[in-house]
């Protein structure tokens, strides 16, 4: 029987199978932020395991909250601070060159295809979209992969989700997850891997797959995989350049990435997204979605543009088109959190920035932000969010608040509306 | 005999006098921000009492910690907010309009010369550099004046400071404050206005002006305050010529504010300020002053340039100008929190933001930040911080955090460094 991509990638890491289907995976990359990886820093260093097995393949940044707005949160910066000095850790992005990690580690070209990672994040599924095996771990899981690089996994098992069509004009990789997800339920996926093929998962920038396999997990993924092709060589070509003759090298040796045509399925779940139009959640869950039409009129206090599902450039763009001209609601506080340095400067050169500011948008330094409650635009209790953000947990953006998913083209005319509403880009094709 | 400018102010707005030297004054403005009018609102609130004596005189912002990063701060602004909205309020900055409120009101045109100001907040004393009497007060007065727009006071005794010479090259009003307050001690002007005066201050910008009347606290004044004269005027045009025919005519009148040559001083300070070489505090008080080639090469971790000391638009050039082609020393995470939107906007438009974050430096969205040690570079214990704020005291900026005062220009220059150093902007004429 013929493999998926996640097998494949498996059987090429695999160092030992201890029992069953759990296979010990070499891993190619540990990356860590300061929320999780302190915790597991300080058991090693309990247990006299101060150690890491390759420098070069830990990633470390400060993102959650930053700079810290507390002694707790300085601590945390402080321990993974001193942690990447110690053992000579290039790769770590302190306060100043930090930003989301799952949008600034692929962007330093830390994420290539058939690589398997682990990080102490849910949404580590993320990097699945250059074609790599990575998954969100726990502590222990973490502590092993710093000091041994491996990781104990189960042989995948993966559910093929088949994305036919072409998207309508204003409709966006965050609308096509989250009737994904609908359609799945937020356990649909649970310990299986979640593949994105067909001609609209072909068609999408690295960016778009990037919040395609971002929110994998939102269905209970292990990570999300996108096979790598032409759009893959060419977002990592800077950085593998030597590494391959040429470009169509590289794509030939990442076209070996692919499922077999009789690989074996849990599940194929087919989709024409040619009629599907902008979404956004209801309720508590990311698997209670509507059409944002279903939704119109529902007030909002806040809106937020950012976090790793939709806080790259490209979303930026989107969400800046929309606003251009215009004016937040005086209802409304806007508050857009670019991902990375990087970002933040190609949105500042491109005028992006100023167009946020002028619509009266507060522009925070990049991180994760409000997105887990925890900084930068918390919400009081009975208080609406409309986000662009991977979940909408009871509480999750603050205690008492309700948070609505959507796209940043949505999230952006929600803003000057005050309330869900769709976007002006969107053109209705069917529905 | 002759009136200092803070006693004819008193006399001018004195509706009152109960008993000895306490003067009821009637108030021009009553501003608030998030920390502490909400502790008013709702005092008043369970007392039946949630009214404002005049809509258009009470001016509101959330700049402490902004946008909230926890349920207790998104209340507070949630607080804030519904009380501005209840009461139009209009005057109301809320985030994406919003910015440190002693640099965001004066920018507004809120601050005038002989105003009358009170506000829930210790750096309120900035509001002198206009020539208006301004006072922090706790949340017995605010209450006070936001129901009834008056203010019980002592009237005025004044230490005069007159400031002759010119400054070198390279030293800013933030030295000079400095030097100030080291010479009047932490306690030297308690229950007293500061009054500026002298060539210096004649020559110093609304901008320097501000920042040195910020201090005036932090000897104990209750106020610092200036003559109101052309650069004041000038200031203030777009804002006061429905008011006035003329600028002639607006500096005519604004020139009656001033101290007639007889009036009495608790005392007069008299300092050349043609030798001051750059100034920074050791220690945990902020009249702890040393020139900073005494303190040359002690490590820091982290540089603030910010706050309602120094976070505007002429600081945030000065530290552009040092950091320009530099990089931030590895050891060094540099901060940088724009004042107010207006001040990020002119930064931005002026290449200023594109050059902190070339060098390395986070920008955050504007607000107080770390300042207070509430958020956006809270230091973990240990670590030390070269800032451009106001206050050293043991704890502030975190728990077992360590903070130097200095200019603009000796933090940039010391996160170049990774040290406190001079910057090569100061050209020492004498010493």
């Amino acid at each position: 029987m013929g493999k998926t991509i996640a097998q494949k990638i498996f059987d090429a890491h695999s160092v030992d199978q201890p029992f069953g289907e759990v296979h010990v995976i070499r891993l190619d990359g540990v990356f860590c932020h300061e929320i999780t990886t302190p915790t597991a820093i300080c058991d090693l260093m309990e247990k006299n395991k101060d150690r890491v097995f390759d420098p070069s393949k830990i990633k470390a940044v400060i993102d959650h909250v930053t700079p810290a707005k507390d002694s707790k949160t300085a601590a945390q910066g402080k321990i993974l601070r001193q942690w990447a000095r110690r053992h000579g850790i290039d790769g770590f992005f302190d306060i100043g060159r930090n930003g989301v990690c799952h949008a600034l580690f692929p962007e330093q070209g830390f994420v290539r295809p058939g690589h398997t990672i682990i990080m102490g994040d849910s949404h580590t599924c993320t990097y699945g979209a250059f074609g790599a095996f990575a998954a969100g771990v726990g502590t222990t899981d973490l502590e092993v992969g710093i000091l041994k690089g491996v990781c104990a996994l189960n042989y995948p098992s993966t559910i093929k989700v088949v994305l036919n069509g072409k998207l309508s004009p204003g409709v966006y990789a965050k609308d096509v997850i989250l009737a994904v997800i609908a359609e799945l339920g937020v356990n649909g996926a649970t310990n299986r891997v979640i593949e994105f093929t067909g001609p609209c998962v072909d068609a999408m920038s690295m960016e778009a797959r990037m919040t395609l396999c971002n929110m994998a997990i939102e269905a209970g993924g292990t990570c999300g995989i996108c096979y790598p092709d032409k759009t893959t060589v060419a977002y990592l070509w800077e950085f593998i350049k030597g590494e391959y003759p040429s470009r169509q090298a590289a794509l030939k040796a990442f076209k070996k990435l692919v499922s077999d045509p009789d690989a074996d399925y849990d599940r194929v779940l087919e989709m024409d997204i040619s009629d599907l139009s902008p979404r956004v959640t209801y309720g508590y869950k990311p698997d209670c979605v509507k059409p944002v039409a279903e939704m119109e009129g529902t007030p909002i206090d806040q809106v937020y543009i950012g976090s790793c599902t939709n806080g790259r450039l490209e979303d930026l763009r989107v969400a800046a088109k929309v606003l251009k001209g215009k004016k937040v609601h005086p209802s409304v506080r806007g508050i857009v959190s670019p991902a990375t340095p990087t970002v933040f400067q190609a949105a500042l050169e491109e005028g992006l920035i100023a167009t946020f500011m002028a619509a009266g948008f507060c522009v925070t330094n990049p991180t994760c932000g409000a997105c887990l409650g925890m900084s930068n635009g918390v919400l009081a209790p009975g208080e609406v969010c409309l986000s662009t953000t991977n979940r909408n947990f009871n509480g999750r953006m603050g205690k008492g608040g309700m948070v609505h998913l959507a796209s940043p083209a949505t999230a952006a005319a929600g803003a000057i509306a005050g309330c869900i509403t769709n976007s002006k880009l969107y053109k209705k094709r069917a529905e």
